[in-house]
């Protein structure tokens, strides 16, 4: 006879210091999802991402490669550039003194620091993180040594090439600010269970019984859902009014697949667009999320391109997430919680907890003083 | 040669750590008044209390008794309900997944939970408080084998039998944020040394030396004041505009009664009224204040009812209140701080410190840094 | 070979246990500058100042000295008063239960403290600080048994006294609130090499090459710099619309200064004005800046005194410098962030961190989890 598996103690969704932890084990010693390269094609375009604190410049370099760097002046620390996302004039001058660096990073002028023999400009080159794409997605390191990307994408690359996400561009970018952890967000994106009672809309769309999820993954977990009756993406009404991603099968075409690539990045890949969530937590009981909705060019050229109805449909039902996951987060934080049973729809929840629970175990200097 | 007694150690009010343990002992070890039964008077009416971050369901039940629970999901821990109050339509139900609980907390239905060999219903029903009501007051209990209510309450049933308070009804509730310790807010409340400079309205209207004070109880203080000159009430001008309350003695008719009921509630009983303050501490220089004014079903019903009267004398009374005891709270924040006498007309709050010091004493483990 | 300064560890600049140990060591150990006596010319008059959380009344006492008192009442430790500056009536009330003290603290009255063998006036005089002028500058002293103020100033009073600051008046007060460690506030005013690059107006109007600075001493650092062309004093366009001050010599005339007198004290002592800005951390990563300017009584008595060129000008620049002591402030709070080496044009700096250093040393109890 087997044990039902259950949710995490309390503390992996309170405790401000397992959840620092947990931001090392999954955000600072793995690839994380930095946004897309086609935000930043031209040479010195760049974007800004926050981790836990640290400010992270994702720029395109001279030679077309994507860089990362931490915002940090190698001179007296200042941050060298605050707006959100821009383009550098061929190199990064720090705004306090002006020290300059080039798009590779090395400090190119340094004023006044005229003692040759004890600085040399070549110690101070801006602080780097490993970078890597998959398809169009910029992937970031901090780790020295990395695994190659590879490793953590496994089969996905192969899998979900016939999408061409790297084909695809940014339409609309929505930012959500929630007040839960992050693992409920990516808890609540793993079962459907939950839509018949918080979704009307998408259950009219997608039977959640049909729902067929991969086994799960070390490194990712995900499925894909049929559509019912006569839905043929996710939009208001069901309609499709782009034409299908080049590419696609036949069988492609009648579903949505809905993927987490631990840590960051839910992946939702539809016949005729891709829905991204990255998740950027901010706190134990906080996270940004940057939903975005990319398409096809060849559609975006159309006069006539549409794309409001597959926005309002997701803009609604990631408000209905996010407020019920908000109110989840409220429970757990109550003495009354104790971990509750999953059901056999929820499989993919009790692997994910067991990939947390073994990247960050309760030891003794951390045990819960909960029952 | 006796000493005088003095005030509180500054870390009674401005210490996180030694607030959470005061909270346990005061707030979750015993009776805490939690509203009014007149506010739930039909099966599946309900309202939500908040103590320490816990949320709390108060809910009539179908077999008219009162109820309540602890606001989480057995299943997930999401909080079941949001609106401060209203009205459950015979069940409860989880917004996230639907599983359903009757009004006595028993879990009724629970989605593809199709294990019965490791699941059982009767596993999970929605964790229960201890409830009993004195004359209307609905009192709850967190312990899992609690004293009864009566052994609490003393001799006050009897003593406040004549103003027969199960027939009042609510008129006005204001609620106040605070930004005080609740403890500096039962102190303000018993004495009014304070009236001749902080409230001179008052003043008018009761002396504060023919105030006359019970000996200390272990679970109550409190004592009556007789009203000045003409005055028959606390009104904005010593007017009485409704009938006096059936049942009350001449004696009783001619002053108004001040009690606090350990540790929350704050007891006004007037010939014509009455008014009740329930105290909730958010944090250990933060209280939420509920205050609640109630007249008998004959006056409400009347067309001339007034009552602004009442409420605006308290209501300015009130704001006075709540701000003297934040200055205090900024001031006993000072390293200047040190514990100061008190006079003779402040023997009640000598007696509530020692009920708090008894309570939590301080250990070595967190004596005060202080001298 | 010598090396190079750095700048300080990261933890100076984000630990908030080190602030509260700097708080002490700076300001709660030695004189700081509370504000300007012509403020509160009149006895009675006053003004509050706040201090990591404790509220200090500056006022004027019948003798004419200027009086410091923490803001508690004796009694039962209320704020005796809020409002940021005024006047007291001859006498210090307490708003609560009218304990009433003296300008020069003594308690006068405690009503219904009737205990004559347990309870006498003269046990319960305000908590005094010591208070000592320079020029109209009030400077206080929370030591039970400070070294005299002439010991922290050093040789500064004879070097300014030809700029007779105690005759000057204030015109104009802004109040800053800056996310940034008091100490790079300190730093940013402590060098010019940042005028290039940050201040376009101001490196209008001097050379930063032609700084120059005094060699460091044990409780100040600061230095003068003079004008560049045509220019005179500093605002807007250079133009000086105000006599110079009485008594400057012709070299004084062409020169601005600039000195901190540890901890709080930036004076700028201009050809014709005063600026100050005193400090007031509230947070290892927040300040309170307030900028004062002052003019000769017989300039703002003129008809056509104007100030607005002085006020913009250091209006703008301020805005600047905030706004760079923030962004380094979040970068500084960067796991990336090393100490960086400074210019020579960033030796007052290096002195200053010395200072920092030898009065906060970095413990085994307080040391550094980073690198």
């Amino acid at each position: 006879m087997s044990t039902v598996s259950k949710t995490l103690p309390a503390r992996y969704y309170t405790d401000s210091a397992l959840f620092r932890q947990e931001i090392e084990s999954f955000f600072f010693q793995g690839w994380i999802c930095a946004g897309r390269a086609d935000n930043i094609p031209n040479a010195g375009d760049y974007f800004l991402r926050e981790i836990a604190g640290e400010s992270i410049i994702v720029v395109r370099g001279d030679s077309g490669l994507v860089e990362a760097f931490y915002n940090v002046c190698r001179h007296r620390g200042t941050r060298l550039c605050s707006a959100a996302e821009g383009s550098f004039a061929g190199r990064i001058q720090c705004p306090y003194h002006g020290w300059t660096y080039g798009l590779d990073g090395r400090l190119l002028g340094a004023p006044h620091m005229d003692h040759p023999e004890t600085f040399q400009r070549s110690d101070y080159p801006l602080h780097k993180l490993h970078t890597d794409l998959w398809d169009g997605h910029v992937f970031i390191n901090a780790r020295p040594h990395p695994d190659p990307l590879t490793v953590q994408l496994a089969d996905l690359p192969a899998r979900f090439a016939p999408w061409r996400m790297a084909e695809l561009r940014l339409h609309k970018r929505i930012t959500y600010d929630v007040h839960a952890n992050w693992k409920l967000i990516v808890a609540n994106y793993n079962e459907c269970l939950h839509c018949p009672v918080l979704h009307p809309a998408l259950n009219r769309l997608a039977d959640y019984l049909g729902s067929d999820n991969e086994a799960p993954q070390p490194t990712y977990i995900g499925g894909s859902m049929s559509f019912r009756g006569a839905a043929q993406t996710m939009s208001m009404d069901g309609k499709r009014r782009r034409d299908y991603l080049p590419g696609l099968s036949e069988n492609q075409r009648n579903r949505v697949s809905y993927y987490v690539v631990y840590p960051n990045l839910l992946l939702s890949l539809h016949p005729d667009y891709m829905m991204t969530h990255t998740l950027w937590p901010r706190a134990v009981d906080r996270t940004e999320i940057v939903c975005e909705w990319y398409f096809h060019p060849a559609e975006l050229s159309k006069p006539d391109f549409v794309a409001t109805d597959a926005i309002e449909f997701w803009d609604v039902t990631n408000r209905e997430d996010w407020h019920i996951v908000e109110l989840s987060q409220a429970g757990i934080q109550s003495r009354a919680y104790t971990p509750g049973p999953y059901s056999s729809r929820e499989e993919l929840l009790a692997a994910f907890d067991q990939v947390v629970i073994q990247r960050n175990p309760i030891t003794e200097a951390n045990e819960d003083q909960r029952k």
